[in-house]
Order: C-alpha cells, then sequence, then structure tokens
C-alpha cells in the first residue's frame, strides 16, 4: 500500500490558485511543509477550466510521486484556495477581478480530480491559516494574517478556528478607514489601508512624488518611464539608500501600523502575521510598523501581540487551503 | 422551597457597577429580564468597600424578594461587571479612572455576599453580552456590542462567546484610528473614533465650534457657559431644531459610522449593537450613522449585519454580568 516516498501517511492536497501562480502539493494529515510541490504560472488570460486542468494535473503528478500509483486511501481531501470572494457552501467564486472568474463553479470543476471531498475558501484565509497552523503563528490560539498584494486581505483565526463572519465575508483589512478624507480606494470608499498599502498604491503614491519633482533613483530606475514603477521598484531603490523611496516605505510602514494597531485593540491577537512580496523589505518595513503599533496600541495588547513575518512565503496558502479542508471535514464529522 | 415570587427556578445574581449606578438583579438560568431589580447612584467618592457593601446588600435584598429567606439553593453564582481592565484569573479591577479604583480585589470583596461563584467582567463586555444573550442580538451568532459613554468600549461575540483576548483586553474599538493625524486622544494616540465620539468629546466638539462663534441655541441652553456643555445638551438642541448642533451630531454618527463600517469588513458579524446615553438621540444618531455604514462597507458585510440600538438600556449590564458568569462556570465544567 505504500508509495516511493514511503507514503503510508494520510495527507490533504492543498491547491492555491494566485493571480500570478498556481501551487499545489501535499500536506500531511498532522500538519506540516507539504511534499511533492508544484509551481507554475497561472496565465489567467486562458480562462478558467484551463487553470483548473492544470491543477488538476499538478496534483495528480503531486499524489503519484509522494504516496504513489496506489494513491486512494492515502488522500483524505482536496482544499483549494483562490481570490476573490468564495461562496463556500456552493463552492463557488463569486467574482475576481485579479482571475477575471464570476460565478465559476471551482469546487465541482476541481471534482473531477477524484471523488475526495473538495473544500474551496477565500485565498487570503488560507494563507492565514497556512501561517497558523505550521508557519509563523503556530501555537496561538488567536492570529490575524495579513497579505500585502495587489489588494490588502486578511484571514482571522480565533480559539483555533477560522472567522468566515456571517455571509463569508470576514477579513477584508485592507479595507478597514484610517484616514476619513483620505484617498479614494478601488472598492469606492475613502481612505481604506488598502488606498495607500496595496502593491499598485505604493507604486501610485511613489509615483505623485516623482511627478512633482521629487529626485530619486526611481526615474533612473524605470527607464524615465513611470508607468513601470511598482511596489517593487520601490523596494529596489530603499535597499539602494535612495531617500525618497525610504520615506514612502516608512509612510506605508506607518498606515498599514496605525491599522494593525487598531486590530490589535479590537481583538488583541497574540500574534499579527505580515505576508507578501512586500515583506522582503524586511526591517525597512517591520521597524517602522512595529514602532507604530507600539505608539498607537495600548501597552497590555501590544505586549501580548507578536507582529511578524510570514514563514511560509510559497507555500501558506497549500498548507492553509489542505488545513481547512481538515477543519471543515472535522467540523463536518 | 419556593419563595414569595414563586422562586423553584435557579438564577444568577447580576451586579453593574457603572460611573454613575450600581444596579443589582437577578437573571433567570435560561436568561431573560433581572427580577428583584435595584438601582441607586455609585457615588463612587465613598471608596470601593463601601460601593462593594451597597452592591451586597443589594443583592440580599433582591435575593429575599425574588428566591425568598430560603434561597441558597436558587442561586447559582454571582456575575459582577466594572469598569476598566479587569484581572479575570484574580478577579481584580486593574484600574478604573472613573471610579478611581486601582488593583482593587473585587471578587473577593464581593465573595461575602455568600459562598457562591464570583466571576467579575469588564462592564462594556458585560453589556454587550446581556444584549446578546437576551437582548437587541439575541438569536445572533456574532455580534459587536458598542457602548457609548465617557469611554467608548466594545464587547465582541462569536460563536456565541465573548471574545476577550491573549491579555483580556479585546474590545478597545474606541481606540480604532479613523483620522491618521486626527485629534489626540486621552489614550495618546491621535484620532482614534473615541476622540470624537464620547460623550466629553462630542461636547468638546460642539464648544470648538461655540468658541469660534457659530450661533446656536447651545449657548442659551447653558446660560452662556460652555463648560457646563455635555453630550445631552448637545441632543436637548438637536431635538429643539438647533442646526449647529444637528451638525455636531452628524459628524459624530459619520465618525462613528465609519468605525463600524471596518469592523463590518473585518469581521463581518450579524449585528452591531449600540449602548449608551446618546442612542436616546435614535434616527438623528442612527440615520446618518446606517448611511456612512452602507457607503464605507461591502454590500455582502452590510447586508448581512443589523446596525441596532440596544433594547435593555438599564440592564444589559446586569443580565451580562450574570449571563458571562454562567458561561464561565459552564467552560469550567
Amino acid at each position: 500500500m505504500s508509495g516511493p516516498a514511503g507514503g503510508t501517511g494520510r495527507w490533504y492536497v492543498g491547491i492555491d490558485i494566485g493571480g500570478t501562480n498556481l501551487v499545489v502539493g501535499l500536506v500531511p494529515e498532522a500538519g506540516g511543509e507539504p511534499l511533492g510541490l508544484r509551481i507554475r504560472a497561472t496565465d489567467p488570460g486562458r480562462g478558467p477550466d484551463a487553470v483548473v486542468a492544470d491543477v488538476v494535473r499538478m496534483a495528480r503528478d503531486a499524489i503519484r510521486e509522494v504516496v504513489g500509483p496506489d494513491h486512494r486511501d492515502g488522500i483524505l481531501g482536496v482544499g483549494v484556495g483562490s481570490p476573490g470572494p468564495v461562496d463556500r457552501p456552493r463552492g463557488v467564486v463569486v467574482e475576481s477581478p485579479n482571475l477575471g472568474w464570476r460565478e465559476y463553479p471551482l469546487r465541482d470543476r476541481v471534482q473531477e480530480l477524484a471523488d475526495w471531498p473538495v473544500v474551496v475558501d477565500n485565498d487570503a484565509n488560507c494563507a492565514a491559516f497556512g501561517e497558523w497552523w505550521v508557519g509563523a503563528g503556530a501555537g496561538t490560539q488567536s492570529m490575524v494574517g495579513v497579505v500585502l498584494g495587489t489588494g490588502i486581505g486578511a484571514g482571522i483565526i480565533l480559539r483555533g478556528e477560522l472567522v468566515h463572519g456571517a455571509s463569508d465575508a470576514a477579513g477584508e483589512f485592507g479595507h478597514t478607514t484610517v484616514d476619513l478624507t483620505g484617498r479614494r480606494c478601488a472598492c469606492g470608499n475613502y481612505g481604506c489601508i488598502e488606498a495607500y498599502c496595496s502593491g499598485p498604491n505604493i507604486a501610485a503614491r511613489a509615483r505623485e512624488g516623482l511627478e512633482a519633482g521629487i529626485p530619486s533613483q526611481l526615474h533612473d530606475l524605470v527607464g524615465g518611464d513611470l508607468d513601470r514603477l511598482t511596489a517593487e521598484t520601490v523596494y529596489e531603490a530603499v535597499v539602494s539608500g535612495d531617500r525618497y523611496a525610504s520615506e514612502v516605505m516608512t509612510e506605508t510602514a506607518r498606515i498599514l501600523g496605525t491599522g494593525i494597531a487598531s486590530v490589535i485593540n479590537f481583538l488583541n491577537p497574540e500574534a499579527v502575521v505580515i505576508m507578501g512580496g512586500v515583506t522582503r523589505a524586511g526591517p525597512v518595513l517591520f521597524d517602522p510598523l512595529r514602532t507604530e503599533v507600539r505608539r498607537r496600541a495600548f501597552k497590555v495588547a501590544a505586549d501580548a501581540c507578536r507582529v511578524l513575518p510570514g514563514a511560509l512565503p510559497e507555500t501558506a496558502g497549500v498548507v492553509g487551503a489542505a488545513g481547512l479542508c481538515r477543519a471543515t471535514l472535522r467540523a463536518e464529522g
């Protein structure tokens, strides 16, 4: 019954469908880093069915590698994370602007992999749950995981369970208002954290200063074409000592820290774990962020809460999708 | 075995120690409005022991009235709500500026009532839990209760349990930043909701406009002495049609609504229940507040959430203190 990698264990398949990459792996029943990991570009322009065909193929390959050809007994279920609001009872991606999907029956499509139970959840929920189960938040009872990317999402874990909310919409930390009359946000609101701290908005804020004539290496890094400016460019300029880019990054950290301080005052969690590409900025981001948290949060709550970068930069989504599948199946008995 | 009021039932004693009033009553085991209700002024200048002697006497009287002289079998426990952070394991009020208490061993002092288990919790937690158990939030699984008063506190109920947080500090909704560079708050931070929407800050904001020369009936209502202005004065002026007072109340509602929208986006609760004297303003407060929530929260989350005034203006604290005692004893088995 055992496979090539000694696969007598039991596994959940974790599938993370991101705007940029697809990541698939097998997560041990008791939790841990995924085995048989597969990563490839999402290329969403192909449409959802081609993307699903890819992840199904990647999952089959991973299963063959890890548990061998006689694999059916070893797999307990399949967890899938997807951007955008997800209707969990129906397993449908309601709308994902990043993927261009709308009302897509993701669970039923993935079901063609096999008749294992398939559980679909939001990608930020999956990433947060992965960090809580196996990563930076392991061992805590309460954690908020914040994912910085094209948008800003979050997953909330309390008493060891993910908080989905009354209509599966919990975790929209990016749409916390930090400035009543602030920047217009894509959501229609003003002064949301996302309007300052998402990747595109970090770039947009940097661009505004450059257009106003502030001198910076950023001009050279994009060859004078400010439309090419991204959050990564800002980070590169910070690393090479650019003063204006550092100011943009510090302001980003302060605004994010303000929102995190509000969350710490409100929920008093044991950890806030921050994920996404921007966290590669390291102390340039985390030092001013933690300073702002200390400045704005109550001491008794700030003392109880670690503010940490994620520990699973590539696999949090896969681990968390598997973990949420496990939690859902166990709750259903 | 039965008492004068047919007291064959079983009861929790609920004690609500407020900055203004002491309220004590007996709450049925299954939940409900308290019986044998006693209310009197706190008069905190007397010191904590005199206050506790009062609530103990009020509790004895309530027990005698409701369950009769042979009362011991009928009482399951005593719940006590107190302002300020409470160290629950030790039953100690850490610090209450409103009462002038510091490191006061409230549980041990109340224990002189009898050898029933005594459970102490924060007053905002008690009020929120009371509204959830018996009041405006009854029947929901998730609710945030916001108490507007001298400060602004909140209690969070998720999956039918109060969220205490990692260091019993959860619920500081009043210290959510809504304006990065806004008004200085008593907590040391800038731009907290409390810096705008607490009773004293509603009055302070109104006073600033009057001092700047804005015409208003408020001048006459306080006989020209702006130091006498309170949130109640503002409310009175709104009722009698004063335009400036209405503007102050509308701005209060908008700022509060902004913070509540952030909470709705983050936790996606079934209800937000707003308590405290200011809620007597009714539609003058709730209409612009709900408009702001709709303007700032995601539709899927706003649609799932009712924003309501409390249903137990006098007794939420007593009911909730009793309910939290019940929940604690049940959790301890």
